[in-house]
């Protein structure tokens, strides 16, 4: 068993619109001395070893399904097999 | 200027119907050696020093707005100190 985090993160090119609420409330929390909030995901998965390899499966799953590679970027780490 | 990444997840506790979703649709794509899934959130923020311990600037940030102290946790990394 393999457990994957995976950060998707918007490419620096596209708005963070939620970034940008966020900033702003911690702004009127007087929190002024934050300049930029960006916002991204982070996944956790647990995958059972399948035979195929652990890097190709998650770059396939991330290219397809977890990332929209447009306006996102993503990077994944695979931590450890965990014990059954 | 400090780059700070902030990770939110779920307590461990609490049911993610996201991470639900992720998993079955992961599934119908036939990635059905995944177990399980839990979403999170991933914030960068960029922080200007103003005097105050930016550990405890940040503990007070997620405290207050970042997290949901009854339902996630959080974690952060104080990356480092950018140049102006």
């Amino acid at each position: 068993m393999y457990k994957v985090k995976v950060y998707v993160t918007l490419r620096e090119s596209v708005l963070d619109p939620q970034g940008t609420a966020v900033k702003g409330a911690l702004h009127s929390l007087s929190y002024t001395e934050v300049k930029d909030v960006r916002i991204g995901k982070f996944m956790e998965l647990v995958i059972e070893e399948s035979g195929r390899d652990i890097n190709e499966l998650v770059r396939e799953m991330c290219e397809k399904l977890l990332a929209n590679p447009v306006i996102e970027d993503y990077r994944y780490e695979i931590e450890e097999a965990v014990a059954r």
